[in-house]
């Protein structure tokens, strides 16, 4: 089974493929889609949709786990950031109903063991526990990994997790 | 040249179609793309993809305007209706480059000659400026009418409203 992470943003959105078979899986790859601050939105959102469905072409993936965004503060920023988990998630959709999402919290628990995990500790648990020989960057590929990782350890509870 | 107005929503989002030709404009069609609120996110995304996709092949309009979203209090409906305008945004962005938004202030100002007018004065005078014989329902539909006015009656300061 192929499962495909995501980080979304709009500035940068995290991915990570991981192939899990049984209680084996091995990083298949990483990396990020971006788009400047300076370009009008209409285009960063075309960017995204075109990235996550080159992903979509390329890796196949057979699932698909998000980052569940939170905001406390900044609604514009949240707003734009939508808009952007909004596209990807249309994107993957279009191929494949098996999405679903986690916290930031159910993420550092699952690939730490601590729920209070900071950036570093994940980092570190993802490059061990995917044999890697360098944190994988930016870091929200890492963080794409991580959620990868996270769902790929949830196989048993994962309707929980499924996006309604 | 045709204008399609959208009231970006998850659950109803509301357009209309008006060709305007110099000083004179005509109501072409209005509607709204509803999705249930028992569906699947991924599911009502993709539901709000498709029919402005239709919308686009039907209208083929020259140029879209948008309802600015306006959020203050609550923030997880603010991310799911901003997921809905990012997926309208980008099927529009894949027609035209020729992207608006208009504030509701702006918009009351513009229909009504008030930007303090209440919901009733603006479907009043979009059904009155349009010269239709009822008010355009659903309400949303009716926003929508009011946002491509706005935008035809902007023709001269267009650029300010430009999506960037």
């Amino acid at each position: 089974m192929i499962v495909l992470g995501i980080d979304p943003g709009l500035a940068t959105l995290g991915w990570g493929v991981v192939e899990a078979e049984g209680d084996r899986y091995r990083m298949v790859q990483y990396g990020a889609i971006t788009t400047a601050a300076g370009q009008p939105m209409p285009q960063r959102l075309r960017a995204i949709y075109g990235g996550i469905n080159q992903l979509m072409d390329i890796y196949a993936p057979d699932e698909v786990a998000f980052e569940e965004l939170f905001f406390s503060k900044n609604v514009t920023t949240g707003m734009a950031v939508s808009a952007a988990r909004g596209v990807a998630l249309l994107a993957a959709a279009q191929r494949t109903e098996e999405l679903y999402e986690y916290t930031p919290m159910q993420i550092k628990q699952a690939v730490t063991g601590q729920g209070r995990a900071d950036k570093h500790q994940v980092q570190m648990m993802v490059r061990m526990l995917l044999r890697m020989e360098e944190n994988a960057k930016p870091d929200d590929a890492a963080d794409a990994l991580a959620v990868a990782l996270t769902h790929i350890h949830s196989h048993r509870a994962r309707d929980m997790f499924r996006i309604k």
